[in-house]
């Protein structure tokens, strides 16, 4: 393994504290907590907490800021955050307007936020939460229950956020995360793994003409494995998965997110756009909006995936209204 | 080789167009040439056009927006644009204000560059040029006399960019990226070897455990290779002698990037960032604003560069002026 760390405990709470150095006006971090906070607080308006495994860098830390998250809990790498953690990211960016809890659709993740709610609960803060499960490869996988949360989220964050952002009330929050989720999938594919450093080797083994098509975003297994091809071609076989779910339909008008695994240069998720957007146009849905980048990670895993959000009139000025956060800045 | 692409022949067209298909509100390609300009022109303004070649995205088309660049000329992969494609750069964003050329120092950028400067003067445009030299790693190279540009030409399209912007003459554009240029250095290392899809193989060879010092983007050699080392070690050695210019000293306020050079993971930038911020805390030198995320790209190099800029009062507001462009947003 070869990485640029110092001891494989200590990335969380290293990455975490650069961050804050790096972005002090966007984030804080809670005393003696992997949970980074906007550093200006949240009062008054309803809260965005999202958060998970690490090894999922710009996600969740570097989403928090104006229009989008207000607080961001960093389990272990890949490791659901604990309760506890969760708790401390209730308490410490609840502005007392209650709180949405966007969660990814993984078994820990999806018990350790419900029992941070109702912790939560207890001391009389309004919580709610939706469960964020736009991975159409599989309906059911390593740590999950149908299908797993990947990419997609990221909208979730935005759209729902710029509605808390104009002083929308927790239910109006929640049924538009509801209403994202609804409307977003997305797929992707490996031509090499990611290694935990702590664990110190590749999640799996690809040979080297051999690449994963829908593995999940801690290395699960996706569909299948096959030679590798063209990135069109490749491409087009992810679109036709995510297409056929019947949402995106001609005349739609539809957000479009083609994303980094981490490694992957960003020369080829040009070339996945334009794919994206030529298969698109053929079947007359029309691109509003696209985000090419890396965000939503997996740790130094090579590959990309692809997001259709589809966009009604509300979700359209949601998914546009700006953003000001360390890995998201929108005019 | 293992890459996602169609042909490696067509990669920088295929990019450039998926590139326009993701921010038709901000670029626009120039018909025939690779050649991204801004979307609705940039007449009225002191024009300032970069480029190189392609592999460092998003450098250069990804930083063609308000507040930065108004036009960026692609070369072949590693190969410096032609000085007709730097020609059809000036002619298609000249807004009739004057244009300035940012130019990383490579033998063949500053010739074809100058060149095409020459042929935009013999129609009455009237060009200045500035070149990039901020990498102190080595002092001449495979394809340079004197020092490399690599990162620190970011801060010079951000500067200078932002004095164009707010209406800046050309000598007074040149003089910001005059200073700029004085007071920004960089340095970087590798872990991993980037491949030119064409060429099919790693640029150079590392072993398991052995790093590279002070490589140049396009895989030149560096200063040394050494085993790996932690990132807090690494780091301090390229901040080393990035200090040892004398140019940033207590008291002083400094711009910050930490840059990924194409594969690396954003958690291991973080945790190079938190030592930038600490040894700088010790030298009592001030950080007034940092930048960590992949910047100037190698392909898919894995490591990173350092780069810091010390700030008068001046740069410090161009540093922080909005900016709007695909790769680069700031409020």
């Amino acid at each position: 393994m070869k990485k640029m760390i110092n001891n494989p405990d200590n990335i969380v709470d290293e990455m975490l504290n650069g961050m804050v150095a790096a972005h002090p006006d966007y984030v804080k971090r809670v005393d003696g907590c992997d949970v980074l906070v906007r550093a200006n607080g949240s009062q008054g308006k309803v809260v965005l907490i999202s958060g998970g495994g690490s090894g999922h860098e710009p996600a969740h830390g570097g989403y928090v800021g104006k229009g989008m998250l207000d607080g961001a809990v960093a389990g272990a790498m890949f490791t659901s955050p604990t309760p506890d953690q969760v708790y401390e990211a209730i308490k410490a960016a609840d502005g007392g307007k209650g709180v949405l809890l966007v969660i990814k659709n993984y078994t820990g993740d999806v018990m350790n936020f419900e029992m941070a709610a109702d912790m939560a609960a207890d001391e009389g803060i309004e919580v709610e939460k939706v469960v964020v499960n736009d991975d159409v490869a599989v309906e059911n996988s390593t740590w999950t229950t149908g299908r797993r949360g990947i990419a997609g989220t990221i909208f979730v964050h935005k759209c729902a956020g710029a509605c808390a952002e104009k002083g929308g009330s927790l239910a109006e929050v929640k049924a538009v995360a509801e209403k994202v989720i609804a409307n977003v999938r997305s797929m992707g594919m490996a031509i090499a793994p990611c290694t935990v450093p702590a664990a110190g080797k590749p999640s799996f083994e690809l040979a080297d003409d051999e690449v994963e098509i829908g593995m999940g975003i801690h290395g699960e297994p996706g569909t299948h494995r096959e030679k590798i091809r063209s990135v069109a071609e490749t491409t087009d076989t992810l679109l036709e998965k995510i297409l056929a779910e019947g949402i995106y339909n001609a005349g739609d008008e539809v957000a479009v997110m083609v994303n980094g695994l981490g490694a992957t240069p960003l020369q080829e998720l040009y070339l996945a756009n334009l794919r994206v957007s030529e298969v698109l146009a053929e079947k007359n849905i029309k691109v509003a909006k696209t985000l090419v980048g890396n965000y939503m990670t997996s740790i130094d895993m090579a590959g990309y995936s692809i997001t259709l959000l589809k966009l009604d009139a509300e979700l359209k000025e949601l998914v546009n209204a700006p953003a000001d956060t360390p890995a998201f800045v929108q005019v």
